[in-house]
């Protein structure tokens, strides 16, 4: 028995999410299934991030056990040829029976993308959100340095996690103009539910004007969901990598 | 009676091209259609580009003349109601009314996206075009030399053109590395039936060593579409802008 690691990158339209649950068709469930047929075991991966309906992956990572002898190198390309094409596995290895993906240390990178432009372009709409309304990149900057550090992130949570902890630490919070884009890229050991998505959504709400920097200060003491911004929409997340120590 | 020149962004992916064809739809049909309804008037417009079927455009230039009250910039967001999705005209203006969007001066920019990884990403499945083999920059930049400047492009042209001038002025054409990628950007005073992929795909056939650099010019001096290599295919393609004088 050996347990593989595989890092897997999808295309989040089609997909509830990542997640297994009941009457919706989700990414862990298409992987389960594909890898089970493949290696002719029940297998059962546990995922590293379990990322929403919509939200698009580059490097999302799993483990699951085996004993198969197929070498573990070789894995993703069997199972890149039973998958649908919008779920990829980038790589397989073996890893050490004990790596837990949630458990042991990691940082992850997220994106988020906006097209700050007056009509959208369609080769844009299924991976970056369209936001006319003209932002003030100096502000949006400024309130991103409140956000970086060690926090409790209660206020940019949304209010159904059943999480207790929610303290987290955000090590870079980057808002980057990109053409008519702006990206903000954001690095830390762990996000809560819908965690990213709000402080893009409050972020914006600073960079309108329809925020204060300063508040940024308030909305995070508050620990109180409802002094946030709205949560932004979910096609414009991608999460680009997880770094294990 | 006045001309109007619009500015037409799209995602190619359900197209079978711009130009209106029997039995297949197209963006020109599509685009008549709705500008017909919306004008109260039949519409047949002019379009600058003749993309090919599964080509993006960022900005393809089309005309047509209305006798309609609604003011000419304002005609893109009534339009831009009616349009499916993956059509968006980014802005409507009057022009002179001897402009004529092919007959009028103009540089065309393109590009072409390539993914020069081990396994694709999903996320750029629908605009990028996967191509494993590893590619020397070098090579191709020296082999893009040859294209810039004014030429017969004969061998870079589908053979099913019926097309007599085949000499075209190339200003520039650039091959940069964007993370994975490599963005090939070309811009001319105009493109024949398929060149743009047949250059693309010329130049990655001299990326992998297939072709020696030297041969380009043979290739082109030639004048013969089964010297150069393979056209590539149209998704990874996009017209990004239309200059006029």
């Amino acid at each position: 028995m050996k347990r593989i690691k595989i890092e897997v990158a999808y295309d989040g339209t089609n997909y509830h999410g990542w997640q297994v649950q009941p009457n919706a068709i989700t990414v862990e469930e298409v992987i389960n299934r594909e890898l089970s047929e493949l290696l002719k075991e029940e297998i059962k991966v546990i995922g590293a991030s379990r990322t929403d309906a919509g939200v698009h992956a580059l490097g999302n990572v799993a483990v699951f056990d085996t004993n198969t002898i197929i070498p573990p190198e070789k894995i993703c390309y069997a199972l890149n040829q039973k998958l649908p094409e919008d779920i990829r596995v980038q790589n397989s290895c073996q890893v050490a029976d004990r790596f837990h993906p949630r458990h042991c240390d990691s940082r992850k990178i997220y994106e988020y993308y906006v097209s700050n432009r007056e009509i959208e372009l369609p080769t844009d709409k299924r991976y970056v959100y369209h936001y006319r309304r003209k932002l003030s990149l100096k502000k949006m900057r400024e309130a991103a340095e409140y956000i970086i550090g060690t926090h409790n992130f209660k206020s940019f949570c949304s209010a159904k996690t059943q999480v207790e902890d929610t303290t987290r630490t955000i090590y870079n919070l980057e808002v980057e103009p990109k053409d008519y884009m702006v990206v903000f890229r954001v690095e830390g050991n762990g996000f809560l539910y819908n965690m990213v998505r709000i402080i893009v959504g409050t972020l914006l709400q600073v960079g309108v004007g329809a925020l204060p920097v300063e508040q940024m200060e308030s909305i995070l003491e508050g620990q109180d969901r409802t002094k946030a911004g709205p949560s932004a929409p979910a096609h414009g997340l991608r999460l680009v990598k997880i770094k294990y120590e």
